[in-house]
């Protein structure tokens, strides 16, 4: 394993350039497996090198027993909890993780790292793909959530952590949580999957289809390439997350913070302008989101989530892949979340308790939808704290 | 009143051809209102000449009292019981139109018109603007659902009818429904809005406002003048049609329809190929759309829907929009309608109450979501024919 020295240009006509120098050279830790440590794919090839940059948090224990895996979603990053190297903003789960947090780092040792085919320093479609010495692009191998969890493992193995005190995330999160309890239930002691399901929906594959085409559709993508073509798809890839946007925020939220309301106007103006807040809000989410993120990671992440179907490698009985599981699970959903609704954490729960599996389970109530689990909610908080006391207890942790 | 003649050319590269010659020289019955006969605008100006496309199904007794309008949705258009012209599919709702239907054209006179700013022969963003012998394109003024409704009773009084026994239509089709209650209480004897709004929920304007960016975002678009510059921004109109779509069907129907079973192979392909028959679904949704609709079109009728607030009108106050209204009306809903819930239609009702009125309401159980009211649902049908057969009896039209 060595640390990732490539060299690369990087310029505002691709994605931000403070965005694209995190690709080679992030803010974070960095570790780089070579030829002699390949990563396994579920497409049938294999990864080397890979790149995985982590961010850690508290102090790892004499007894390398209170290490918690903080496992992002979708357009997330290992930056949980500190500034942003490019947004400059708090950490995405800054509520949740710190000193007396839930996540407490005054007594775990937390790490994030980001996810194998992301774009903020672990190995993605942006990386310089070194029998090329151009970025992967489309030669990638298309990444699983599994895939992700595999390379999670060998983070784990580089930092001598063999049993993880817990993992926890939410939507794409919570997915890796699952598959970590599926492929690793021995090193796993306690789990806290949030607002996820153990497969994607059809709806949900849907929204995801819409953005991939928008990004498709945009002619600067080209073909993918658009990296060494001094390009960058940003217009498709700004609608693409439009559409997800709103599919994180519940009916009720968007009537309660914007409803019909004009922005910075008395009345209508019979154009195609930004009339009311919500179209505003849309774009502005929208530009800055492409400031930050890659266009082909967005294809590569959303097809991840797609492909996963926990029970699919286990005969398509769910239960199945919990079958002996000694992890504690605390599962949540929230009542407002129409992308993962509480019904598909309840199959898992469900699953869980077929599997004879020490499982609890909480449905937040709250109007936030989806972005719930990054937000303010108390509910959420309480059972965190609780759940993890109690475990650690367990554990031997306290 | 002169029936338009205007030439104009056609070809492939636009909408396509078929389509585009709907634009002026419709295949349904047109009345063009000349100079003398402007139209006024919500947005405060005139429109001159405006020309209207409708078909007629059934015979308008001689009292002229048995005629109902029916208002189509979005992308629907006046080809409600026949053969569609461009597509060759039968028309939008011929299971509810025609001898022997619930809207039964042995007894009633069915009118259904293009709406204003659509473009299967109405006046509309693709229509020749006289002034400078090419398209409007984003010339013509944004067309409100009242200025949809003021040219139908254009209409009405062309074709000398004085009352309509009804008006009817779902979604968009609904908001003209009660803009016609509130505009013209006098000339409506009952009315059936179905799966509708008095408002457009700050959701549904950001599903529309994804779906314009996909279209402005389209560099065919030509900022609005691609019929002018022969172009097509058919990538653009495609996502936004993929985006709507989905908003018209429920999580469940799609799971019921879908789930995650894969297009024509057994086993996924690791790529961003449709892998899954939503996709492969969603993207033929998409571009059979963008053969018979035009992208400017798309803009104004989603623009007309983000604006309509009968209420608003009104000081805000529904019941007002519709104070000594002596119309019958038959709302109807559908309970997995997440884009116009029943709560939605509720209000309506509530509303409707508080005036005074003469109201019932049916709330259709389906998992069909939005598009159940232009599906095989027996209780809507069985609704629609029950409240007419009322209605007719108390007109004296039996």
């Amino acid at each position: 394993m060595t640390v990732a020295q490539t060299d690369n240009d990087t310029n505002g006509e691709r994605i931000g350039a403070a965005a694209h120098a995190e690709v080679e050279h992030p803010s974070s830790a960095v570790v780089r497996f070579g030829a002699d440590r390949p990563l396994d794919l579920d497409s049938g090839g294999k990864l080397s090198p890979v790149q995985i940059a982590y961010q850690t948090y508290g102090t790892l224990n004499a007894a390398r027993s209170n290490a918690i895996l903080v496992c992002h979603a979708l357009t997330g990053d290992q930056h949980v909890a500190n500034e942003h190297p490019v947004t400059g903003k708090p950490g995405w789960w800054s509520l949740m993780i710190g000193p007396g947090r839930p996540i407490d780092t005054d007594l775990y040792f937390v790490i994030c790292s980001n996810v194998l085919g992301g774009c903020m320093g672990s190995t993605g479609p942006a990386s310089i793909n070194p029998q090329t010495g151009k970025p992967y692009a489309l030669d990638l191998p298309v990444i699983t959530v599994r895939d992700m969890v595999r390379a999670q493992a060998m983070l784990l193995d580089h930092l001598g952590i063999e049993t993880l005190f817990a993992a926890t995330g939410g939507s794409m999160g919570g997915m890796q949580v699952l598959q970590w309890a599926a492929s690793f239930p021995d090193r796993l002691f306690a789990a806290i999957p949030i607002a996820t399901g153990s497969r994607h929906s059809s709806q949900n594959i849907a929204f995801h289809e819409v953005g991939r085409q928008a990004i498709l559709a945009d002619p600067d993508w080209c073909g993918g390439s658009y990296l060494e073509a001094g390009k960058n798809p940003h217009k498709g890839l700004a609608v693409a997350r439009m559409a997800a946007h709103i599919t994180y925020m519940s009916d009720e939220a968007l009537h309660r913070k914007f409803g019909r309301s004009l922005q910075d106007r008395d009345a209508l103006t019979f154009g195609f302008d930004a009339d009311f807040q919500i179209e505003s809000y849309l774009r502005h989410q929208g530009m800055t989101f492409v400031d930050r993120f890659d266009a082909n990671a967005y294809l590569y992440m959303t097809r991840a989530m797609d492909y996963f179907d926990l029970a699919l490698d286990y005969d398509g009985q769910l239960a199945k892949a919990f079958a002996g599981c000694h992890t504690r699970f605390c599962c949540v959903s929230f009542t407002s979340d129409w992308l993962f609704p509480t019904a598909e954490n309840r199959t898992i729960v469900h699953a869980l308790n077929a599997a004879g599996a020490n499982v609890s389970f909480v449905e937040v109530e709250t109007d936030r939808g989806h972005d719930a689990f990054l937000l303010d909610e108390p509910e959420l908080f309480t059972t965190v704290t609780g759940f993890l006391k109690a475990a650690a207890r367990i554990r031997g942790l306290s």
